[in-house]
């Protein structure tokens, strides 16, 4: 049984969402932040980095979302979560996945954890400053470079999708009006149709 | 023929050490970042995020280290860079790579690049005086934790000892002796004695 680790609202949404989608069987346990949960022994035991996700499977605990994007693809290949055949396209996937998660989480992560970068209040207080320009910057390279259409990688439906639909959510927090980028709403659109999203969208 | 864009001792190294490993034939380009060929219209039209390392196969561009790495990987599977046949070490693997990244990469870009966080200078000399705190934490997470020895992932040696190598290097210039952190020491000078990777470095 794959137990997922998560916060709501968090990155951890688009394991979550990659977890609804591929039909295994998971089960998921909330990490209280507000207590800081996160720092107690019993869960830095498990993710010793103290973060979310943490996806706990029969082989060991795995963290990062693009490893556990994948990791879970690759566990239900009959979802056809990700293009596990092309080794070309598998490496785009991957691609897009890392961009997200070194650049776009990071520029949004300048908001609410400014104290991981420097202790000065007005340092802190001028990266939240910049969070909507830069915010704004990557989702227009996203709306016009690398969201190949309908879906991120093309015509099919991929854990791309799902992690970028999560991260799009930040966007009214971080002051960004979707609707500036026309296709990368488009996309969220339709994901929030899909009945399995809107599951998993219930518990955040 | 994979041709890829570099620039000397950027994270470019990690793909350029896992080129000359895998056997492939392969060419490199310099990108001058001195007179900003990264932004130049030539280069954005390779790479329109505008960084390296940038790697032009067969298919198309690739970006991105970790998806590079397993790229390359996948397409010399006799020079066993990664373990292709097992998809929870697999996903260590890609979990490793993240982490390196979002997070270690991140801590050490508010060096040099601050100013894509924040404009005030005073914001940007602040995450400056954090970087080396930063940096220690990661190394001391990587040293007791994540490194599981003599490799990264245990007996063979995979892209992710490489990634772990090229950012190491980065620690003199973060005020940080690499020594406080004995796995990963010893870690770097066995890379340091293996020909190819002396064959790159002398391209640095």
């Amino acid at each position: 049984m794959l137990i997922l680790f998560y916060t709501p609202n968090s990155c951890a949404l688009a394991s979550h969402l990659a977890l609804e989608l591929c039909g295994l069987p998971y089960e998921t346990r909330k990490v209280d932040f507000a207590n800081n949960e996160q720092r107690s022994p019993a869960f830095l035991k498990i993710n010793p980095k103290g973060r979310v996700p943490a996806l706990v499977t029969e082989h060991g605990v795995l963290t990062e979302n693009p490893a556990i994007l994948t990791y879970i693809s690759q566990s239900a290949p009959e979802a056809q979560l990700a293009p596990l055949d092309d080794a070309f396209a598998f490496a785009q996937l991957q691609s897009f996945n890392s961009y997200l998660a070194s650049t776009v989480h990071v520029a949004h992560a300048h908001r609410y954890r400014g104290h991981r970068w420097a202790d000065l209040p007005e340092a802190i207080d001028a990266m939240k400053q910049k969070v909507p320009h830069n915010m704004r910057e990557c989702f227009r390279l996203i709306d016009e470079e690398l969201l190949q259409g309908p879906w991120v990688l093309g015509d099919k439906l991929s854990v791309c999708d799902l992690y970028l639909f999560t991260i799009g959510r930040w966007l009214p927090g971080d002051e960004v009006d979707i609707k500036e980028f026309p296709r990368v709403a488009d996309h969220a659109a339709r994901l929030q149709q899909i009945p399995a999203v809107q599951r998993v969208l219930e518990t955040q």
